[in-house]
């Protein structure tokens, strides 16, 4: 490995994080508030970063696949550990651990938060929080190439690492040129939703970073009761944009192409729809006893639907007191997640959609054992190592998963309170049921369950490779 | 399809089922019960089965894949509803659907019961619950197999429906030796079992159906608190025929053979051996405070392992009382199950096996994708299409389960109820956690989710395929 490369590529990411943190500064000035916590932040990851990009040379090598591995595992370290220092600074989550959780469920888009009554919090501190998701929604990485790299395709292997959704179709060929295009629609349909929400009669500062948490498919809000207390009109416009980020955002860029075809014969587009739609209608059925009338179900269980099925997690109502099927159906969407190459977490649709199609190849091999059965995915035919490694993904998933249920186990909480922090944190939702419920936090839990959620949550974001790559010696892997 | 040999075959089994039940008639004779139940159910499934043999003909063909799935699959369901027959003509479970729930998950040796008060049933109706599990350990048809076969050659198929887990390492070339060498050492390990609970004073009749219980890893207790009340010996006792039942028979064939060196090369046995012991390990020291002192700990922790491990179901205690820490080992030795070829239930040792070598595989082909990496079970090299069978086998049998907790969820029981019920029926185990524990029944369930259920033990214990396949229209296959 060429540690040089790594630890330059890394301090430009501590560099990026220090400019990036002059938004909740300007914040915190406009609105009078403490500028310490990030003044020091920044000063710290300045000097860092510039040490560490002054001392790394970064040979012109192509970056290899370890490479872009480790590169992407600890810039997303660095980050949340960087990252956590106004939380802790500020005095707004005095334990580091509680705000490197923060912080990482930020990054991680997962939204989950360890934070009891957020209305408490500083305004520059609540901004840099819902930052993190817009951040870390796209990508890290994906930022720094768009906005750092002067010879980019070296970099195609950090790319890979981080948006392994990407890679199958890839958007254009040179790696800058799709991160600054990816960028680009990101930006523009951030701003786009801003525009809806201040319509709507939303104040600036909650409209900006309400569509944070939209965009990066987060969820971190504002208010203790989320998206609760705001208008039905809001509420749809929030629906509407956190299904419209769940979409892969290829189909955005074939749109502003004009090239329709490709978009109709999606599969996986079909098939999030599908989901989306059929779970939205069992539940508003299944809710309606509890609610006043037939347009307010519709309406919080398209939230909830559109929020739990793009990993975002923003509530509406406490949907842990809802009846045991639309529970049942929720957690199944956080295992659903949405469209690959979006900012949505979660198995992806397009997974499911190969692992449908092997289990419909299982039984017509079980059948005619000689017979060779294809999977198909957005009108590709899907070779075999492709499938092989869609199931591969499978078994790591569900295995990350019981490993993390298992070490959340050493808690008193109960079952259903465990089990669905490990699969909320895993597909980077935010909520679960029972005491993690969208009504509560995860402040209950002890510092090692939350170091153990924080990795859970880093795994799922960066689909389990990265991160244990990085960590295993390379004499095992060789 | 040649509906002539399925139909034929069915038959067959028909009339066995009413041979089967003249021994819970000897019973009912001895102890002056009711002969009624068993006298119609024998006198209707032997003319069912005479009118079956005769009517339809088995020409001499082989029988292929698809008629060995629906051979299976009939046979079960239909000695499930013979089965069910005196539970309902005796009143002990009035309900059909109930004594059918009960039936399957006698035959499948689930043992998750439908029936509060257990030590109220005629003794009689106790034989016969218990012996389903004797029959359904080995398997139905290789019962019929290993007595009922003049030309055993063309029935490959269907043992090979019935039991995946052996085709993988046949035994004996001649499937009808296959069977009767299987039958041979199940009979004789039974037999040992029963001298070893009477050698502790167990009374005989107890012994018996305990020993059924056991060889099946079935898990119908007699009485209440199931084998709580027995002497710490009788536990120990059960503990280890329970286990030595969850391994494969293969090995005690080579053992026979003095051929030991592919028992030492199996990996399966050493891995089952490093769950169970590891389990126990942790378990025992989790709960120790909870009990008096060691050895009570450690006997208590071993029961429940082999106990779930083998997905037989008896307890010596109400571990859903246990810490979370014990109950989630539990639930993923549930997941788990013992070895093929045994009579145990779950995904089976040796899958777990394949699937971590799969995630090592997946690490290394992340590296360097052009690295072909193999699996190895059992000192044997296993070809690609084997790798993909398997986990194709576990995505199939995680969308069963999510699929039977959905429709479970139309319950009002909590998410740790229905969530345990379905793992545990999909997995042949019996009891879960919550409303299903250890110390609770089934009965609560309506009779929607109990059929639910019983096909979900039925898809469990014959690993999806035959089930699914025989009511799959052909033109979808082909």
């Amino acid at each position: 490995m060429n540690y040089n490369n790594v630890l330059y590529i890394v301090g430009k990411t501590v560099r990026i994080v220090s400019c990036l943190m002059l938004m909740p500064l300007a914040c915190a000035i406009y609105y009078h508030e403490s500028l310490m916590p990030f003044l020091l932040t920044i000063l710290l990851s300045f000097l860092l970063g510039m040490f560490m990009t002054s001392v790394f040379d970064s040979s012109e090598g192509t970056i290899m696949h370890r490479e872009g591995y480790a590169i992407v595992s600890l810039s997303w370290l660095v980050a949340s550990v960087l990252g956590a220092l106004p939380f802790v600074l500020s005095g707004s989550i005095p334990n580091f651990i509680d705000a490197f959780f923060e912080t990482v469920s930020g990054l991680t888009t997962t939204g989950a938060s360890i934070v009891d009554d957020v209305e408490a919090l500083p305004k520059s501190i609540l901004f840099w929080r819902s930052l993190t998701h817009w951040i870390g929604g796209m990508g890290i990485l994906v930022f720094i190439t768009a906005i750092a790299f002067r010879s980019p395709d070296r970099t195609i292997n950090i790319l890979k690492a981080e948006m392994p959704g990407h890679s199958v179709d890839k958007l254009v060929p040179k790696t800058k040129k799709t991160a600054v295009s990816l960028y680009k629609m990101y930006v523009v349909l951030t701003a786009v939703e801003i525009a809806f929400l201040l319509a709507g009669g939303m104040p600036l500062f909650d409209s900006v970073l309400h569509a944070f948490g939209t965009a990066g498919t987060g969820g971190f809000g504002i208010k203790a009761d989320s998206i609760a207390s705001y208008s039905p009109y809001l509420q749809w416009v929030i629906t509407i944009f956190m299904f419209l980020f769940g979409l892969n955002f290829n189909l955005y860029y074939l749109i502003l192409l004009k090239n329709f075809k490709p978009v109709i014969k999606s599969n996986e587009l079909k098939w999030a729809l599908i989901f989306a739609f059929s779970a939205t209608a069992i539940i508003t059925l299944n809710i309606m006893p509890m609610y006043h009338n037939f347009s307010e179900a519709l309406r919080l269980s398209a939230f909830q639907v559109s929020s739990i099925m793009t990993t975002t997690g923003y509530a509406t109502c406490d949907f842990n007191l809802w009846p045991q099927l639309s529970k049942a159906i929720l957690l199944l969407l956080m295992f659903c997640g949405c469209c690959m190459g979006s900012t949505a977490g979660g198995l992806k649709v397009s997974r499911v959609v190969v692992l449908g199609q092997v289990i419909k190849n299982q039984f017509i091999q079980a059948l005619s054992p000689r017979s060779i059965r294809s999977v198909r995915l957005n009108g590709r035919l899907m070779d075999e190592a492709y499938v092989a490694k869609t199931t591969g993904y499978f078994v790591m998933y569900m295995a990350i998963i019981c490993i993390s249920f298992l070490l959340l186990s050493f808690e008193s909480f109960d079952f259903e309170t465990n089990f669905t922090a490990a699969v909320s944190c895993m597909n980077n939702v935010g909520p679960g049921f029972g005491a993690v419920g969208p009504a509560a936090s995860f402040s209950g839990y002890s510092d090692f369950s939350t170091l153990v959620l924080s990795f859970t949550m880093l795994l799922g974001r960066l689909e389990i490779y990265p991160l244990i790559l990085a960590i295993t010696p390379i004499s095992k892997v060789n």
